[in-house]
C-alpha cells in the first residue's frame, strides 16, 4: 500500500470550487492520506472575535477545499473510492451560526420572501474528545447539554462534468456539499470520475449535525483526517453511493426535495437489481420495504436526500459491492492503524 | 381504567373519509380498545383472486377505516392522545403491489407525465410471527429473503378542521395517511380536537414499510390493534405529533417534500423550546445539531416528513410532554397485558 | 332557453366547502341563474370598521359560497358546462390586505418559518365602473393609479368525489380556489360531475388580480353574476377546462408548482390531440411551440397553474370542443342580453 | 455609436460555458455587433442526417455559444444592458425533437422514474420568413398548421459569480438558459457584472417556443442577430431583468417552480418600491394586482419563471429605469438600422 502524508496546508493554496482550479498533489491509486482541513469559515470566526459573525466572515471564502488531489490514471467514467480512515476535530471547540437569510426555516435567497432576516447570532461549542462529547451551550440560557461527537465531511467529491467548476457550497452528481451525516469514519464513497485524475477534494469538518442541517450550520470544525483514494477502472455511478458496514447508501443532491428522494431511490433500485441480480420491479419492491430515507441537507443551493438499506436485509450479495471495495479498503485501514 | 373491545368490524360499517362521517362508536376518555382493520384494499386482493390486481381492486374502496370513535368531551382545541398497545397481523400473509401511476418514481395523476405506466404487479409475502419474519419473495426470480416484522398503522387520525371531509388517502393535519413507520405498537400520538368527540379512526396496517413508502404500497395486511384513547383537555398540537420512549417526534404533511420538512422542524423547534424552557433561536440551534429526519411517505396526495429528536439528548425535560402521558399511557399498557 | 333569478343571498345559507352541504337550490340544465355573491371576507372588512382587518374578520367563514346549486339530471362523468354571462362590482369599493402568514412571499402554515409576519394592512380601493377603473391608493405616500377593471371568481366549482368536502380556500380537481384571472365574463369553464347534481357554487369576486395573486388578496368585492349551467352527458373532464373566444385553457392545482403545469400541460396535450385527431406525440409538439403559461395562484392551500393555446393557432378544429357549447352559449348569452 | 461587426464564427471558439473560457472578442461599451449563432445541436440535426436524431447529436455540446464578449471597463458589481436589435433566422427551417428522458411530460434525470422513456422523434419546419410564418407539420398525420415566427435566443448571459463556470444548458443569476420568449428583439436585458468584462455570451436561438417549454425544445435555428451591449456602473441586479417598450420583467430561476416565481416576484416588488417612491408593501400590493406570471422553462435544469409589469399601468415612473437605458438604446438601433 502506498503511503504518503500531504504536506501541511498552505492558505493560499485552498480552493473554492469543485473543477476549474489546478490539483494541488498527485497521488498513486490506493494512496493513504493524511492531511487536515480548516472549518466551513476558513477560521475567520472565532469567539473573541470583534464584530458580529458575519462581520467576521468572508462570504466569497466558505467551504475552503484541501485538495484537489489528481489521482494517477483516473479517466472520465472511472469509480473513485474514497475510504475515510479516520476523521478528527483539530480543535477543542467548534461553532455554529444563524446567518441572514440562510437555513430551511427563514426565507433565503432562493425561497425569497420579504421578511425580515432571522436575528444573526454564533454558538460555541467546547469539544471532550476523550468522552467523544461535544457541548451544546444555549445563549440566552444557562442550559448545556452532552451531545454525541460524530465528526464527518460536509463536502466531499470530485470535479464535475461538461467543463464546469461549481462553488464549494453546492452539491450535486459530483459530490460536493452534500452535508450528509453518513459521511463519517469507516466509510467509502464512490464518486464518478468526469475529468482526467478525478480531482478530489474535502472540507467543510462537522463535529455532529441533525439530519437536514435544518439551520444551515452544523458544530463546523477543522479536521485532521486520513483516507484512501482507490481507483476502480470503470463503473462511475451516476450520483455519488457511500458504504458503510452496515448499510449500502444513495444520494441524490436537487430541488424539490422530493426529485432527490427520487434520485436516490432510482439509484438504489438499479444498485440492489444488479447485486441481488433480481429484475428491476422486484428490486423496486425490496427497496421499497427496506429503504430508510434520511435528508441529509435541505439547506444548501440544492437538497440531498440519503435512500439507505441494511446490508443484513440484502444477504451475501450486499457485501459484494464494486467487488468487495469497502471491505477490502476496512482491511488496509485497520492494517494502517495497527502500524501507527 | 376503562376497559372496552369494540364490537367486531361490520363490512357496513367502514368508513373511508376522515370527516363526514358518523361516529360508529362511542367511549370514555382513558378507554383502552381492542379492534381490528381490514388492509388497505378492504381484503379484496389476494392470492387466488381472479384478474389483474387492479381489476380485483374497488378504487373508491381503499383505506377502509375502523371507526370512527367518539370520544366523551373532547372539544375542538383539546389534545387527543392515542397510544398503541400492540398491533398484530390477523393473517399470516400480506401483499403489496405496484398500482398504475401510483408510487414515487413514476409518473402519477400530479406528476403527470406522458410516459406508460410500469408493468402492474402483485407481491405476496409470507408471516412467520414467532421468527418475527416477513417472508419477501421476488416474482421474476427464486430469491427469497427474511425482513423484520415490524407492524404499524399507515392511517391515523381525526376529523379536520373547517367542515372539511378528507379522503383517507390524504395525510395532513389531521393524520390522516401519513403511512410512517413510527407509528408502531408502544408509542403515543398526539392530535388536535377539530369536533366535537374527535372522531377518531385507524386503518391501513402494514407488516412493515421502508421509510418514503416507495412504491407506494406497504406489506398490507389486516391488524388486530389495542389502543388506549386519552385525552388532554386543550393544547391540541398544529400537526400530529408522536412520542416513543426514546423519541419526539413531530409530523408535517404537504407537497413539496421540503415544505413538510419545514413543517415538521417548526414543530420541533417550538415543542424542545417550550419543554426545555429555552428561546426559540436556542431551540432552532439544538435541534439542527441532533434531529432524525426520515421520510414518512413521497407517495400519497401530499407527502409526509418526520422530525426526530432522542429524548436522552434533551434531559429530564424531555419526559414532560403533555405532562408525562405518554409514560403514564405506557404503565397503562403495561397493567392491561398483564392483566390478560 | 330556461331563465331563473335565485333568490337573494340569505346570510344563514352561505356555504364554506365544495361537498358536504345541502343543495341550496335545484335547476334544469340551460337555466340561466342572476344571482350574486359576498366577498371574500364575507362583508367584514370595511373601511370603517374597528380594529386590525384580521380582527375584523372571522377566520372560519373566508370564501362564502353562493350555492350549491343542484343541476338536473347531472350524475358523476358528466360534465358541467358554466357560462359566465357577466360579472359585475356590487360596491363601489373592494379591498386587499395583507394577512399574517398568508401570500407567497413571506413565510405560511406550509413554507413553515421562525420569521415574523410581515406588517398587517388593507388597502381600499375606489371603482370608476363606467371608466372600466379601479384606484390603487398607497398607503404610506399619496401615490393613485387608475388599474382596469377586470372582474372575475375565485371561486368556482362543483362538489369533490370520493365523499371528500372541500374547504372553498382549497383548489382541486373539483375547481374551488383556482383564483385565476381567466374566470372571466364571457367564458365557458367545464368541470366533471362527481356527485348527483354536481352541486355547482362559486363566491370570492375580484374586481382584478395579478397572475398568481402573490399576496394572496385581490381586489375583494362583492358580485352580481349571471351565468347559466348546461349540463353535457358524458366527457367529464380530469380537471377544470376553460374555454373564451380566444383560448382553449386546461388547469393543474397541487403542489410543487411544476406539478401543477404538468398536469395542465397534459391535459391540453390530451385536448389538442383528440380536437386535432393528430397523435399524442404530435399534440405534445404542437402545444410546447404555441401554449401560454401563466400562473393562477401560488398562494393557496395548493397551487394553479393555466395552459393556454390560442384557438386561431389550432384552425376549425379547435372551435369544436365539446360539441361548440362554448360558441352556443355564448349565442344565447347575447340573446339574453338583447332580451334585457 | 461605436459599431462593430463580429467575424465571422470559427466552429472552433465556440463555448459551452458561462465563465471558464476566454473571452472570444473585446468591445467597448454601446459597441452593437453584429453576429450570428449556431442552433442548439450544433447544427449536427438534419433532415437527411443518418441515424435517430440523438445518434446525430453530441451531448458533449449542446448550446454552443457565441461569445464570451469582453466589455472594457465592466467591473463586478456593474449593469450590463444588452439590447436585442434584431434576431433572424438565417436558415429557412428550424427542428425540434424529443430527446429521451428531457422535457417536463416524462420522467427526467432529475424527476427520475422508472419508466420507459418517451419514443424519440424530431419535427422540422419550413419557415416563410416574408409572411412570418413558422411552418408546423404533424409527423404522424397530415396536418401542416402556420405559427408566427417570433425570434429569440433561449440562452444569454454573463459568466457567473464565484469563479464558478455553468454549463450553457444552466439558467441562473448569471442569465444562461433561461429560454424565455421573451428574450425576443427590442427589448433590453440587464445582468450583475460577476467578472471583470463581464463575459457575456449567447446562443441557443429559437424561431418561435411556447411558454415553458414544455417538451424541453423548442424550434431551434441558427440565428443572424444584432444587440448592443451597454454598461452602467453599478447597480448590478441580483436576477437578470427585462425591460420592452410595454413591460418591465424579472426573472427567476431555480427549483422548486414556485421558487423561482417568488425570486421573480421579489425582485419586482423591489424594483417597482424604487421607481415609483413607495413602500415595499405598497410595491407589493401594487405588484399582486398588475402582474404577469408566464413560465419561461420548466424543462431545464433549473426553472425559470417571468414577472411582467405593464409599464402604462405603473406611469411616467416605470420609463425611467436604469436611468431610461432602454428607450436610449432603442433610439440608437433606430438609427443604425436607418444607417443600413
Amino acid at each position: 500500500m502506498n503511503f504518503e502524508v500531504a504536506p501541511d496546508i498552505d492558505p493560499a493554496k485552498l480552493t473554492y470550487t469543485f473543477g476549474g482550479v489546478e490539483a494541488q498533489a498527485q497521488v498513486k491509486p490506493g494512496t493513504l492520506i493524511s492531511t487536515s482541513t480548516l472549518d466551513c469559515f476558513a477560521g475567520r470566526l472565532t469567539k473573541d472575535g470583534a464584530g458580529t459573525p458575519s462581520e467576521q466572515l468572508d462570504f466569497r471564502y466558505l467551504n475552503p477545499q484541501t485538495g484537489p488531489f489528481y489521482v494517477e490514471g483516473a479517466e472520465p467514467g472511472d469509480t473513485l473510492a474514497v475510504h475515510f480512515v479516520s476523521i478528527q476535530p483539530r480543535f477543542d471547540w467548534g461553532v455554529s451560526m444563524m446567518l441572514p437569510f440562510f437555513g430551511a426555516l427563514t426565507g433565503t435567497g432562493t425561497t425569497a420572501t420579504l421578511n425580515a432576516p432571522l436575528p444573526e447570532q454564533a454558538w460555541f461549542y467546547d469539544f471532550d474528545v476523550e468522552n467523544n462529547t461535544v457541548w451544546y451551550q444555549a445563549n440566552d440560557s444557562d442550559l448545556t447539554l452532552p451531545l454525541p461527537l460524530d465528526p464527518m465531511h460536509g463536502t466531499v467529491g470530485v470535479a464535475p462534468a461538461g467543463g464546469e467548476a461549481r462553488s464549494a457550497l453546492a452539491p450535486g452528481d459530483w459530490g460536493g456539499n452534500m452535508d450528509s451525516p453518513e459521511m463519517r469514519a469507516q466509510t467509502t464513497a464512490y464518486f464518478r470520475v468526469n475529468v482526467p485524475g478525478a480531482l478530489f477534494s474535502l472540507g467543510d469538518g462537522h463535529a455532529r449535525q441533525g439530519e437536514g442541517e435544518v439551520c444551515g450550520v452544523a458544530v463546523e470544525t477543522a479536521m485532521n483526517t486520513v483516507f484512501i483514494l482507490e481507483l476502480i477502472k470503470g463503473g462511475g455511478p451516476a450520483w455519488p453511493l457511500i458504504e458503510s458496514d452496515d448499510y449500502l447508501m444513495t444520494t441524490g443532491s436537487v430541488k424539490p426535495l422530493e426529485d432527490a428522494f427520487r434520485i436516490a431511490n432510482v439509484e438504489m433500485v438499479n444498485w440492489v437489481s444488479e447485486l441481488l441480480e433480481i429484475s428491476l420491479m422486484d428490486a423496486y419492491q425490496l427497496v421499497s420495504q427496506t429503504s430508510l430515507s434520511p435528508a441529509a441537507n435541505v439547506v444548501d443551493t440544492v437538497y440531498t436526500m440519503v435512500c439507505k438499506v441494511p446490508k443484513k436485509l440484502l444477504g451475501e450479495a450486499a457485501l459484494k459491492a464494486f467487488g468487495g471495495t469497502h471491505e477490502s479498503l476496512r482491511k488496509r485501514a485497520q492494517e494502517w492503524a495497527a502500524s501507527q
